[in-house]
């Protein structure tokens, strides 16, 4: 492996991360902390896209905007040829987030390309830092949403018809915020991506370690559940003539931890996220419930079977009353990363002198994307609290945020000098 | 028992029931009936009573409007000393209603006016028809509002104080439509209080009967119940790390529904209307629900078990991250009827040739509060579809409706000749 191993200044990767954290800030009573709150394409998103376009610029970066919003900014290498090394992640949140999912990728990509233009290295392949739009999919209902039209997989006028529960679209929120770019929608193949991301979850902080090499991303599966019931009067209609679809709800929520608690499903993760109830009121017995389902698994036949027991379990709640329909939402398989990427993460861990492991990410990210056209693996960076994410105490300390991107920068420059 | 029983133009009454049922109605998509959404001192709640009020004047009635928005419509006796005989009922709605709940009542109590004048009978006492604000209390929160003020249980302040989810006060909506009146809150004793009202329930209906003499009310306890849990990556997070405040909420409603199965509570009914989890995303494992249970039973002690159990259920959740804080909205009493009034509408019901039945009112209703300043009982009248009802399919025949109101006129007239 050529390279020396490349060392990026911590404090000023952690100055940028603290500073866009500050776009979208709120307070979040129960835990006393700043959250983050910054859902695709709002203004909130804008402005911190606006802010790391800026920092992209005045390091020399060509800027372009696609036509799905994604922000590629290209470091030229000396083979004008030459396919680019790829690295980035998102910007867009959550809406109770932390200040690392996403950025810490997006400016570690940042802080990268700085170190190099003040080392004076120049590469053999131009190296690319790319912002995708919507990764989170909490907006539009599809994660991986600007990464998945680069790649191809999902056409672009399909994203931008994507509507929020105001019923507004993607393709209008990017025109309004200034992100309707133009050129192809889909990347010409990369020679490598990686990306760089904190680990969400409690592996590395458990085993020690301030990196890990991901080894891939399990499967996901969203639907959308809606149970229709019969709206009637709580005081008098008696319970045997009731068609109450809050209860049938309950019932899913708590067979799906049963399914995950009964160790049948392998490493099954099942997560009701949204629930709701209509009419809503105190007095009437619900008369249509909706919930979001989402499973998890990094193996691909136990996850089908999750889906098939649960669609099973749905069919059982039918009758007397109560209907049950399910929309597919979004739905990966497991990607498996690209070894020999995997192996030159690893190998610049080790010459940074850092214990590593590899490990199965439990999130999905933009990564498994682009894996779909290039060759592609990610480097997790340990959290605190258990690695807890999607959430205000979400936390990396500044010496993990920068030893994972130093890792990056070497695995960045020599992937970009093949 | 003196005075021939009195017949209504039971057409007349139909007419106007479906009239006022054009005001707030709105197509449901489910059913493919005509619903009515008529939600207390909003501008449709608003124009029902605009629409009444003027038959009330056109019936020739004296009208006053009192600082609760109650109106009260009063037929002067021949003694001008002599306390009245009051009837009335609401015409504010649930969010999905019929034509029937509450406006019969109301309705009825015109027809029984107009018959009186069209018959030239005079009675010694005055007969008054009142329309209750806020019945429902599906909008801010607590339901027999505007009677509960006028029988002294709540405070008039404590009443204009309340808001409703958005945040706007009953106070405020009454000087916005124009029915903050002014004298006082609390109502004179009246001799005796009777309401006619549709069953809600499946009784009459089973058997075969079209009116019923009330004796009295369930009593009714609703709480708001909160939970809290921590929000974390539906992905990333191990199963054994979340506290899952949505799957607290689904054992909550399920225990309910256990504690109604098992028999253990008399005749429990239990019902979970309101139902919701924050942040509410797909794949953010919720950090707080809510939820309100609404409690009926007929007897107090059966009830205050099913609390306290419910109150022991609720702390065995509290541990691993959740808590449960629970907040009291509701909370009445088993009441019973006057004895007398019963006899009074059943000798009227059997002068009409009616077969009848004595039964308990699952829902609340004005009535209650009344029968704490006076003697007070209620007439039910008969369902269709088993007596749903806060559904656009609630419905009971012209010939119930009219037969309710003949016992209703004919015990008003009893009652006012005393």
């Amino acid at each position: 492996m050529t390279g020396s191993p490349l060392t990026i200044d911590g404090d000023r990767l952690w100055r940028t991360l603290m500073e866009l954290a500050e776009i979208g800030a709120y307070h979040d009573e129960r835990t006393g902390l700043r959250g983050v709150n910054r859902l695709a394409l709002t203004d909130a998103d804008a402005e911190g896209r606006r802010l790391v376009i800026g920092w992209l610029r005045e390091a020399g970066l060509d800027l372009r905007v696609d036509p799905m919003g994604n922000i590629i900014a290209r470091r030229p290498g000396t083979d004008a040829d030459a396919a680019p090394v790829v690295t980035g992640s998102h910007l867009d949140s959550v809406a109770t987030a932390g200040a690392f999912d996403g950025c810490l990728g997006v400016l570690g990509g940042l802080e990268v390309v700085r170190t190099l233009d003040e080392r004076g290295i120049s590469t053999r392949r131009p190296i690319e830092v790319v912002v995708f739009t919507e990764e989170e999919g909490v907006r539009f209902g599809t994660d991986m949403l600007g990464s998945a039209v680069a790649a191809g997989r999902i056409p672009l006028a399909v994203a931008h018809d994507l509507i929020d529960r105001d019923g507004i679209s993607v393709g209008a929120e990017l025109t309004r915020t200034g992100f309707a770019g133009d050129g192809p929608a889909r990347f010409d193949p990369p020679h490598a991506y990686v990306e760089c991301h904190i680990e969400q979850g409690p592996v590395l902080a458990r085993a020690g370690l301030s990196v890990g090499v991901v080894t891939g991303v399990q499967g996901i599966s969203w639907q959308q559940v809606t149970i229709t019931g019969r709206a009637a009067h709580a005081g008098t209609t008696p319970t045997e003539l009731r068609a109450d679809a809050g209860i049938a709800a309950a019932r899913i929520v708590l067979r799906l931890r049963e399914m995950v608690d009964c160790a049948g499903y392998g490493e099954l993760r099942a997560t009701v996220g949204h629930l709701a109830v209509h009419p809503d009121l105190t007095n009437i017995v619900p008369a249509r419930a909706e919930l979001t389902v989402d499973l998890r698994n990094p193996d691909d036949e136990q996850m089908a079977r999750a889906e098939a027991d649960l669609a099973d379990y749905l069919d059982s709640l039918v009758g007397s009353g109560i209907t049950v329909s399910t929309r597919r939402m979004a739905r990966t398989a497991h990607v498996p990363f690209d070894a020999r990427v995997q192996q030159v993460i690893a190998a610049a861990a080790g010459d940074h002198g850092l214990d590593q492991m590899s490990l199965l990410s439990g999130a999905g990210h933009d990564a498994q994307e682009m894996a779909a056209i290039c060759p592609a693996a990610m480097i997790f960076v340990r959290g605190e609290y258990d690695g807890i994410s999607h959430n205000p105490r979400e936390y990396s300390t500044p010496e993990a945020c920068a030893r994972g991107i130093d890792v990056l920068a070497t695995a960045l420059v020599r992937l970009a000098d093949e």
